[in-house]
């Protein structure tokens, strides 16, 4: 290992080390008092799982989600030369300054929930020069994969640190953090990783991206199948992996995953990369994923592939295969609710229901209203 | 057909009269202008449709939801006696006064998103004497379904008229309105309405309202099935089957959804009981199928089946069966952020991407990003 990778690893291991388990006595706490609420038991399901998982992160039972923050990862991959997608390369950057304009969907849905969007290139293929987008460029996009490798391990751990050091300093004002992405190709680069970490076919993982016709999926399956076959990557090692497959947002991505769980701050996934990217974090370091919150069941193929290995389930239903992070903002908002329940419901005991009914209440299987 | 009976029909005729199919130029308008915008033609999937939706109920394509209104009507059921509930029908009463203090799980989330909440006593069991709740009491409760009809006619066209008064002057300052209930019992009114309106067998219709037992479940079903074959109501009449086996809760919330038709005014769904009202006001006029607008996936049995009749998708996965018009507020926010999106987001020339790529996207089958 040369000194600067040796480097690299250090740093990213400190930020590993930084990641504990999540408080069990408060997330007991906010479980007993989401069974005290007067509700039949269970009843406000997800609501009452978030606000129980919010406990476990942030160690009080009471949280409010005041400031979110949606990161914005955008990069070029070399795959596109491969023509797996429809879209020119250009519209990376376009739609990164797009994104800093309020002018995209997922700009346009955080600004309207007074969330705040940071923009980060790690690897547009073009100079950007934006002050309003931070440049982290890794390089000018990825090398092909269906030739090689994407990238080196050295910037392949640059772009994950890259991630975790913008998440962990969002993380000091931010109650929640959102993890999303713009990159022409990248639902190519997903695939192929996704295809290695879950051992699956390619048909079950590859999907139509902003909309594929029949022979141009075929033709992004033939690519990923040949992307996997020519870098071979070791499956247990899902460094390896990303650095082969993978792009340069889906490591950031990954990174950021990583910083906001050693930061105690619950984050939450997209669509196909950022969820990913979160499996690629799982798998790096499975205490990742007690800070995870899904948002929207991407439409794209190997969403539900990836979600079913992380033991997740979406909350919004909305046909979304935008990506930039726009499902995020909408899962806040839930997130938000989630904590007023706890927070400002009464119990059985203030509700003024007599106690009869709560030793008949809490009897009952899983409690009763009708 | 006596004379009160023949005014009330009168009234319900005039309402529905007032009902219009939705604005078919301003809803293609809308759909024109979504698939303008700088994103894969579709992409933004349910938040595109909410808004091609908006514009066809205002007949404009910009809107915004700033005054949201949930209405909760609460009354109590007769066949409580049979031991279809494990809770008293006491709770009805109590948890409708504590909706008004904000204390329970929908008025703390409506309250949380600014969404006011109106409570109307439709037919609780006991003298209410509360003025944070709209007395219109037809009864203190319905009688017993299994062994008669749960009202009179008189009484049914009564109750939806309530509703859909309370309804219509809402709608004068209300951009949309959620339609929710409280009352102990009304999951078995809801059923056996189901059961009757769908002609599926009471197993595939009937559920464990707050958590039933396994035994108490069966119990539950045999009484729903003597409360259809004793009461036999005419299944092409929906307001026979709603006198015979609903609840006064059920007729106004039919009757809300109504009258928010009747104003042009969107109108959410909530769970169980709220989505049989909705498929009754269906039955009752069609057209008011396209003011309805789903909220969150009840875990109760009968839901998806009402759903399915009325072709709708819940756009909220969140396991909750709280009733009280909890999903209502939530859904609120997707449908503000879906209006957000067609006013705010740019169009392929805002945005600056090359008329070359708008060609190129708009050929393919759905545009394409990645």
């Amino acid at each position: 290992m040369n000194a600067n990778l040796k480097k690299l690893q250090t740093a990213l291991d400190s930020h590993i080390k930084d990641i504990r388990p999540i408080d069990l006595r408060a997330s007991e706490s906010a479980q007993k008092r989401e069974d005290s609420l007067a509700k039949p038991v269970g009843s406000l399901g997800t609501l009452e799982r978030l606000a129980v998982q919010m406990a476990g992160i942030t160690g009080s039972v009471h949280n409010e989600i005041k400031n979110k923050h949606l990161l914005v990862f955008a990069a070029d991959h070399g795959v596109v030369c491969e023509g797996v997608s429809s879209t020119p390369q250009s519209v990376t950057l376009i739609q990164a300054v797009n994104l800093t304009r309020k002018k995209t969907g997922a700009s346009v849905i955080a600004d309207h929930f007074d969330c705040r969007i940071t923009v980060c290139d790690v690897g547009i293929n073009a100079e950007v020069n934006n002050p309003d987008i931070i440049n982290k460029k890794i390089a000018f996009g990825t090398k092909n994969i269906a030739d090689g490798p994407a990238m080196t391990r050295e910037q392949a751990i640059e772009a994950i640190l890259c991630g975790t050091e913008l998440a962990r300093d969002a993380a000091k004002t931010a109650d929640v953090i959102g993890v999303g992405e713009m990159g022409i190709g990248n639902t190519t680069a997903a695939s192929a990783v996704l295809c290695v970490l879950s051992g699956k076919p390619v048909k079950c993982v590859t999907g139509r991206g902003g909309g594929l016709s029949n022979a141009a999926l075929e033709h992004k399956k033939d690519i990923i199948t040949r992307a996997v076959s020519v870098n071979n990557p070791d499956k247990s090692d899902p460094i390896d992996v990303l650095l082969k497959l993978g792009g340069f947002d889906i490591a950031a991505m990954c990174g950021a995953f990583i910083g906001c769980a050693a930061e105690r701050t619950p984050v939450v996934i997209d669509g196909f990369p950022s969820v990913v990217s979160a499996l690629l974090a799982y798998r790096i370091c499975p205490a990742v994923r007690e800070y995870l919150i899904p948002s929207h069941a991407s439409t794209e193929a190997g969403y539900a592939v990836a979600m079913e290995i992380l033991g997740l389930e979406p909350m919004l239903n909305l046909n979304m295969r935008l990506g930039e992070g726009s499902g995020c903002p909408l899962a806040f908002e839930i997130l938000s609710a989630a904590c007023a329940v706890i927070n400002n419901m009464a119990t059985f005991d203030e509700a003024g229901i007599d106690s009869g009914y709560i030793d008949e209440l809490l009897k009952s299987t899983a409690g009763d209203k009708s």
